[in-house]
């Protein structure tokens, strides 16, 4: 299953530390990159390629001037997540049935055309809350819970998971 | 089921918008109440009360000077959410049995002591991401996605899910 995300019209000043908790929430939750438009900002691209240094990929996040074009051009299904949407729970096994995936999250006000060229416009419950904890619990979802399980690959850094305290290896 | 979610070390100008995001989270996801230390912060304050306002709760946002304090003197259990801890899944039966819980989740820096005063130290994924996605999947796991069905009262607005556009009464 290979999974893209994608987040839109990002700006650097008022976004940077949300779109990057979204590109981290992406690779930990087993996506294979991350997708962005709006503004670039090479600052949140160099936040996200640090930890995939030091804890391992593959992943990889792209610039998209053209946010149209990238759906459009996308090959498999897209899933919009909004509040807006149908609940998860109600499709998240037809979208399961799908291995190429695209996930698209929205900043502040999401263009019209965006609900339109998804294949499925999703919600992660109806209610105002973050496109970081959408986008995690519909990967969580998508994947059933075994991309808490995955491996990454040329991690310099890895985790032993303790009661008490840290161990990193 | 009670749960109580206490974000640790907010830092208004850094915070803020990841702050609010957890308190909208914690509100979603079927918490009650967000506790939080560091510097106050009405600001974010507001953004979390205006949602509860328009959308429903209860949901309340309360600032507390001394976290050690506060997470003592809890009556119930502590899960604190670091990379660093043991696997959601290896404990969220023995978690569930609970029904008074405070879910604890750090800024930057977690002094150790948080560490020692939970009853749980526990992962969500042993990755670097995101508190706003540990909170978000830790509850969804709780709850057992029973959440999403969370009914608010007093709300002025409501989504009825749509396959494409929006609808909010």
């Amino acid at each position: 299953m290979a999974v893209t995300v994608f987040r839109l019209s990002h700006r650097p000043c008022r976004d940077r530390r949300i779109s990057t908790h979204c590109g981290l929430v992406a690779r930990a939750f087993g996506a294979e990159r991350i997708l962005y438009s709006g503004t670039r900002d090479t600052q949140m691209e160099m936040s996200v390629r640090n930890v995939v240094k030091q804890w391992g990929g593959p992943f990889t996040v792209e610039y998209r001037k053209d946010w149209k074009a990238a759906i459009r051009d996308f090959r498999g299904k897209v899933a919009h997540l909004t509040m807006y949407g149908i609940p998860l729970r109600k499709r998240i096994n037809r979208i399961r049935q799908h291995s190429s995936i695209m996930v698209v999250i929205g900043g502040g006000k999401v263009p019209p055309d965006a609900y339109k060229l998804a294949d499925w416009n999703i919600s992660v419950t109806s209610q105002p809350h973050s496109e970081v904890a959408a986008l995690a619990v519909f990967l969580h979802e998508y994947f059933q819970g075994k991309e808490v399980a995955k491996r990454f690959r040329k991690a310099r850094k890895a985790v032993i998971p303790q009661e008490r305290g840290k161990k990193v290896v």
